[in-house]
């Protein structure tokens, strides 16, 4: 089974999450089983391969799960991007729209180096709106060298949003 | 330097967060050493040497830092443990008491397996409560066999709320 036969075969279909109408892809189901997991992390690395990144800042909660395995993996520096009021330190953040209303996501000012090329990971891209905030965050000092999402809901052209960053984006299953 | 001096001397002390009179510690600086963070993950493999665990039940979001990062490590499931309302399928909740008011942990009711051994990890152990209440979530079906901490802020006395799950409880560094 290719890597991602390997996921589609256990990420859960949950209607109506979190809210009617969404079909939400349940991830955890992944995380009972540390083989997988590995491959995954093998995976993000090998479709990078040949890019240097200085960093890789990943997105409250589920961007945690393989974030840092891949900076471990990598041995590169773990930034953890947080909803408003997480992060204890000064922050820099960027606020964006929703479909309803606007989210703020923040970043502490001194975890991005001057020049840094960092790799924004989420454990899925859908409209690409909290990749694009992550984006911009890291622009404050460096630069995005790459995207990289467990699950790319493609329907919703994500990437498009993400065009305008000139980075790779890759993802490991698209539905 | 021991790895409880090397963690103390990034962890930084943020006063008035969340709110005025606590003074927080910050372990955000630890992440962007990926070598020390390494090196954690085996300080806790090496304080947990002998004890077979079947899983690792995480607290959001701090608490998935280290927690993924050990599941690896030790070859074992990641259990996700979030605030209510953020895991999409079927769940196990447990209320548990705050300084103010109540909060609420919720756990897949699939995530843990009859008869499982499980560590419960978190970044920090203040009053234990947190630790209490996913360990409470963990009885429903498995037993808690060990607590692991980055952190134990030992004036607040959490090790006491957790004697009574009569499961080892380690921590890299104490204040």
């Amino acid at each position: 089974m290719s890597i991602e036969e390997k996921i589609k075969s256990v990420v859960r279909d949950i209607p109506d999450f979190p809210k009617p109408g969404i079909l939400f892809k349940d991830i955890t189901p992944i995380l009972s089983d540390p083989i997988l997991c590995g491959e995954i992390v093998d995976a993000f690395v090998s479709k990078f391969d040949g890019i240097k990144f200085d960093a890789i800042a990943c997105v409250e909660a589920r961007g945690f799960f393989f974030g840092t395995l891949i900076a471990q993996r990598l041995q590169i520096p773990f930034i953890p991007i947080r909803k408003v009021g997480k992060l204890p330190y000064k922050t820099v953040s960027y606020e964006y729209s929703l479909e309803y209303g606007t989210a703020t996501v923040e970043m502490h000012e001194d975890a991005v180096k001057e020049g840094w090329n960092v790799l924004v990971h989420d454990d899925l891209l859908a409209t690409g709106g909290t990749a694009a905030a992550a984006a911009e965050l890291i622009k404050t000092k460096g630069t995005v060298a790459g995207f990289s999402f467990l699950v790319n809901l493609s329907f919703l052209d994500g990437e498009e949003k993400l065009k305008k960053y000139d980075a790779p984006s890759i993802s490991l299953v698209e539905y």
